[in-house]
């Protein structure tokens, strides 16, 4: 994850530039507001287990986090980042151009495009069918009845929306190959919006709750799927961050957050 | 949970009577047909946690495993079983004549009725509106895809239809006071429906994953609601079964198995 930080002043507006993978690759990002990429978008690159010239899709990419970490962990995986927000496209961009960033920068791509999207209106913003190997989202995530979130880009990432899941999902659904693989963290009460947007369109569902100490509540929860799949669902054994007492990372979820290792499907993998 | 077993001909049908709680209450059962009780119904007897001389029913109660396991851990507690098929009945009869139960059955009564049915219905079965303090169930939970069970009474207690869900919690909705609480035993699979079905009816949701053991899938779903609660959903702590390369149960596990001790909810009880 970040381990280092610097700050740019562009106009008014400080920006950062955070290390992430130690030092693999980096991100820059608006400081102090709108939504800053962490563990959640590591965890979902690592959920992305495959060799060979993939194709994926970062739907929500925001300054390109979760993109990025899988075009650094597999050196043949092309990635699209695929992102509403000009603000956060522009700090996309900005990621992009960086030189420290140049070997991986080289297989990823920005598609500025609402994911929501559907039909022909999707296709025309860039976003075919059929094309990727594998999809990852982290779609935002506070509900409506939440504090709000105080400036209005973070705003325009956290708010929840009645169907985003099925959007989401759904824009997923489409733009996936056949036998492709979609991959999302959300926030664990978000389990039954999630299984009824998957309904038919994908299978093999793998559930895994992710807690921060053995005997603590789960706070995230990591889901993926296969398009077209009619396996059963699988709830998988938790994932634990941190021994008792102890805000330290265990070894394999430090791991999967540095871009060390992947997060495995038990199911066949794409 | 049940550690002993007695066999008794009755015409063809041979039963069984099995000890729970180490003795403190006994099960007469068909022997090797039907749906025979164990550690899902003491597991779900667990989840009822209060003092007093609480109104407790017991949806789909089989020959009586969670409604009886409930009545022995609270001495206060009395207890409505409630089942449809009149075979199982009958064995639910046998169980409270057992002379050992004396002590439990005289708090409990046995009603036959369908817990599907609605409004005026299921008032003249019986289930009138706004009287328990807790519902209990462990729906059947065969999907119809599975291979069937062999016989036809074990088919009737396992056969999974459309919407049981929301039919038996709104029952459950229907029958308990404002305030009061449901707890469930389900397949981890059936979660989304859960939620679907508790919908506004209630809230305060907490739900459990049970593992047999660290690193192995989930196969069982505890959740418990409060009727009326508008309180956010809590995923909590998985439960493991058995200590890693093990049958044997882990002491937490045994307790709640063996009516040693209730499954607390960390949200208010009733």
């Amino acid at each position: 994850m970040s381990e280092s930080q610097f700050e740019a002043v562009d106009g008014d507006v400080v920006d950062t530039i955070d290390a992430f993978h130690f030092g693999r690759f980096y991100l820059v990002q608006p400081k102090g507001r709108g939504h800053r990429s962490g563990m959640d978008a590591m965890l979902l690159a690592a959920m992305v287990d495959a060799d060979g010239p993939i194709e994926v899709a970062d739907l929500g990419a925001g300054a390109g986090a979760a993109g990025l970490g899988v075009a650094v962990r597999l050196p043949e995986a092309r990635v699209t980042l695929i992102e509403k927000s000009p603000d956060m496209v522009a700090y996309a961009e900005k990621t992009l151009a960086l030189p420290e960033n140049a070997p991986v920068a080289a297989r990823a791509r920005l598609i500025e495009a609402d994911v929501t999207l559907k039909g022909r209106e999707r296709v025309a913003a860039g976003l075919p069918d059929d094309i990727y190997d594998h999809v990852i989202m982290n779609p935002p995530f506070n509900h409506a009845g939440d504090r709000r979130a105080p400036d209005g880009l973070k705003a325009e990432a956290h708010v929840l929306l009645d169907g985003l899941f099925d959007a989401w999902i759904r824009t997923a659904g489409a733009i996936l190959k056949p036998g492709g693989q979609m991959s999302l963290i959300a926030r664990p009460e978000s389990i039954a919006d999630i299984i009824t947007a998957c309904g038919k369109r994908f299978g093999g569902l793998e559930f895994t709750m992710i807690h921060p100490r053995q005997g603590e509540n789960a706070i995230r929860l990591l889901v993926s799927g296969v398009k077209g799949s009619r396996a059963r669902p699988v709830f998988r054994a938790p994932i634990f961050m941190h021994p008792e007492g102890s805000h330290k990372f265990l070894a394999e979820v430090d791991d999967l957050n540095n871009g060390r290792a992947a997060y495995r499907r038990l199911g066949p993998r794409r």
